[in-house]
């Protein structure tokens, strides 16, 4: 039955233009859903800099081994590859902007004390998203450098609360992990590097089945600690279970007393958010090495905010400092809430070679009106924009009057 | 001489990390100058929101045959290429925005009427800039589509150069040219493309010797006209003169009438702005159709800004629209001034568990002041920063004074 369908559209594609057609889960975004995003770019700009994070601009192409240095094979598979026809090396167009702050932080500021970094510019994946959604995000993070301490991992997630409330998400879930979990059971267990991905892998996606295979030649103890990371999502009480099934080992205490320690003060700080517990969740980038986070939101399939600690990154850039951050994408994030007030009316005036009107329309646009010309034999009503004033001529005089 | 120099650069390699290294012409933009370009990149949005520009951000990447539709053949030697692992098709990277507003005017927005847009957004260059300068800009532009009258062409010239006055440019000449002249010169003669563009490349470089060569075949008056385009630049007597010099021909009386009326615009409301002319000028993209424009400002070497009609682009994407615009570097133009105002002095805070004294930090971010706090143990001094107040607790009670 498709097959009329198909000839058609081949048919078709001969003799019409197919010059706008754009690649999968690759899209525009036009007038009124890119004044949300500008809008929304700058508050969350302007809160992360109140809060003492500076702005930086990576840019978008770097050497392939920089951009992916100690970053994990995901980020690699995400990155698209191009060829500098200078050097002829081969470049990455960035999918992630993590590493590129914490090379800045490592090499390019040098400073002892703490750092704190935000940037909003577009990432773009390679492959399929994991949900629904766009190849090119528009993300924004903000990073704390050089304190290894917990203060900066609340400070990270409450700038992503706040920020997420400020787009309008309602009903969030503060999702809390701990990638050091995984490593803390496995203990004194030797583990090789594709079976380790493959266990990552198995916890991430709560497939029981194939962590049964990949955990197959584990200690009895060890394999049953990791088994038992599957089950451990919930809510509070989660904390208490987990003390109770996995190992005995500081390690993992201490991994466990620094989430209730967060969800403490999450919860005293933000009366209305639930916060939930994902032991086993591993699923994002590779570079995490403490505590991680996610931060859903009523209606929306995917986690809206992600991040986390991740100490190990800047090591290849010469200096290994703590380091915590998230990041989001702001054009998904400008969906959930669209704020009408952005476009006002605008007054219409017409196109005149005379200087009075110029002045008039100079002052009208430095008290911040939009004043849109109509050009000689144009028709502004078709520019799908609304007026609710025009300027117009009465006696000599450029007056404004209601349309 | 350079021998031990190079070997002491490899030994270096050898044993540190060079994964910092960015690729030829492609930098970080760190905090300081950030903040410079954030703000302006706002006052610039909203220069042509308040002029009626709309806002659209088209994405980084197309197909690539979508993204050279119609530009020729520089533009295309500027992209960056890539492959789409979802469609097997060949991408390229923008190294323009221009005709991607004139593909979401042709075909999204499908409007009747006059449409204004502006975008800013990162475009990449595969080979080296022109001048001093990035490979990788931040193009804010500008652009009105369906209207062909020169009053089109003059808003879109005199938001060019209020942006540039916004952002500090100083002594600023605006440098007009006219696509079409060389056509209009060339008139009946047969010329093939190859021809052409080395007449092109020999006018726009002002190589006399060349266009000597590559106009050889033509009759001799029309050479004769071609060979006077070198010498018309210059201030507003280029237009008598070229009226003089030129083949009498009506596409010609034309061009340079035009030219005249905007002139006459221009000098009237930009009393200070040099006006020139230039009829050789044949520099940046192969799309330009009509009146072009470049503006220089007193110490920078090469254009600021950039623009012209180019009525031709949009038809590739089904709907053939008068087009005029301009775009310039946003991060070029932000190094013009240094706004001291913008990075303000800090407040610092202690870290502490204390309800009073989270709610007096958030009542003064949301005063729009920045607090920043100390983490237990860190030296906030330490961070690039100046505070000139901190909070600090007096009988119990969280007060501000001057550090």
């Amino acid at each position: 039955m498709a097959a009329p369908l198909q000839s058609k559209a081949l048919c078709l594609s001969g003799f019409m233009s197919r010059a706008w057609l754009l690649p999968e889960h690759i899209a525009d975004v036009l007038p009124a859903q890119a004044l949300q995003v500008e809008s929304l770019r700058r508050r969350l700009i302007d809160q992360a800099a109140r809060r003492g994070f500076e702005l930086v601009i990576p840019p978008l192409i770097e050497h392939l081994d920089s951009l992916l240095s100690g970053t994990g094979r995901e980020l690699e598979l995400q990155t698209f590859k191009l060829v500098d026809q200078l050097s002829g090396r081969m470049l990455g167009l960035r999918a992630d902007t993590t590493p590129q702050a914490a090379r800045i932080d490592a090499h390019l500021l040098n400073r002892e004390g703490v750092t704190r970094l935000c940037y909003c510019g577009p990432v773009l994946h390679a492959q399929l998203p994991r949900s629904v959604g766009s190849r090119e995000l528009l993300q924004f993070g903000a990073e704390i450098f050089g304190y290894g301490g917990l203060e900066a991992d609340l400070e990270i997630q409450e700038l992503a609360l706040d920020v997420l409330a400020d787009a309008g998400a309602a009903g969030c879930t503060i999702d809390l992990g701990d990638a050091r979990l995984l490593r803390a059971v496995l203990g004194e267990a030797r583990v090789d590097t594709p079976t380790l991905q493959d266990m990552v892998q198995a916890l991430s996606r709560k497939d029981a089945a194939s962590l049964e295979v990949c955990t197959r030649t584990l200690p009895a103890a060890t394999r049953e600690g990791v088994l038992a990371l599957l089950r451990l999502y919930g809510d509070r009480e989660v904390l208490s279970r987990a003390r109770a099934v996995l190992p005995k080992a500081v390690a993992i205490e201490e991994a466990l007393d620094e989430l209730a320690w967060l969800a403490a003060r999450l919860a005293a700080e933000h009366p209305s958010l639930r916060v939930s517990f994902d032991l086993a969740d591993m699923g994002g980038y590779d570079y995490y090495s403490g505590v991680r986070f996610a931060v859903y939101a009523d209606g929306c399939a995917d986690a809206l905010a992600r991040g986390g600690r991740y100490d190990e990154v800047g090591a290849v850039f010469g200096r290994n400092r703590p380091a915590v951050g998230f990041s989001l994408d702001l054009k998904a994030l400008a969906l959930l809430r669209e704020d009408g007030s952005l476009q006002r009316p605008a007054i219409r005036a017409p196109w005149a070679d005379d200087a009075a009107l110029k002045s008039a329309v100079r002052r009208l646009r430095e008290a911040g009106e939009t004043v849109v010309f109509d050009f000689p034999g144009s028709a502004a009503e078709e520019c799908g924009r609304s007026f609710d004033r025009e300027l117009v001529n009465v006696a000599g005089q450029w007056v404004m009057r209601p349309t």
